[in-house]
């Protein structure tokens, strides 16, 4: 069964690229850096349904995005959640959170509707985690 | 460091004891089946702050609840997030979700106040949780 990004998660973010398991995406919502791991795995809803090598790739790649997204926007607090109960594909949010963003200290999810990027400051982020990413990218995902 | 449990997660939780690394907790809502894994090492905030031995652990006891709970009550969804705004304590929520539930298809945080399970039922619910994972679970943390 072949890997196809659900269309609600295509149409709310910008593909920053492809890591070893994950699409990296950036949610476009300028009020808090969100990016989003998919694996490109086809049918999955929950992160036990990936076999055990998957599994130790997708705990590789959730960590050093985290542990990037934190050292480059010096976030308050990271929130990783693993939800679908929307867009029932897997994927994964990983927010830097601060405490003066538009949602803290409540979650961001259905908080605000989401305000996008003006389209250069999209290319800015997208281009700053392709940087922070490279080693670990394949070439940017095309849609 | 002694490990000690965030006076806020005791507040809202019952222990149903400890896991080779985390502490399980049943938070006391009983609109949903939700628990919480507690690394017990003191003084973390954020997943990839756990060693790498440590997150080895983790994400096998994450993995192993998951599978557990969705086995046992059905769920339409597993949501698990890690956010921790508001408690700074690493706890990570593992929560079934049912299409009829009083939040569906909104993530709980913030959407109702708890509903504290009645006494015999909060006493069958830890019974439950402790039998499905005696394997696993050291003798109940106390108090």
């Amino acid at each position: 069964m072949h890997f196809d990004l659900h269309p609600q998660l295509a149409a709310d973010t910008v593909a920053v690229g492809d890591l070893p398991l994950c699409r990296l995406l950036l949610m476009n919502d300028s009020r808090y850096p969100w990016t989003i791991l998919v694996p490109r795995r086809a049918g999955l809803r929950e992160l036990y349904e990936l076999h055990e090598s998957d599994l130790q790739r997708y705990w590789r790649e959730s960590m050093l995005l985290s542990r990037t997204l934190m050292s480059a926007f010096g976030g308050d607090k990271l929130n990783i959640g693993a939800l679908g109960n929307l867009v029932p594909q897997l994927h994964v949010h990983h927010i830097v959170r601060f405490q003066a963003d538009a949602a803290w200290p409540a979650p961001v999810w259905g908080k605000h509707p989401p305000l996008a990027y003006a389209p250069a400051a999209l290319d800015e982020r997208v281009t700053l985690l392709r940087g922070l990413l490279a080693q670990e990218l394949a070439a940017p995902a095309l849609a």
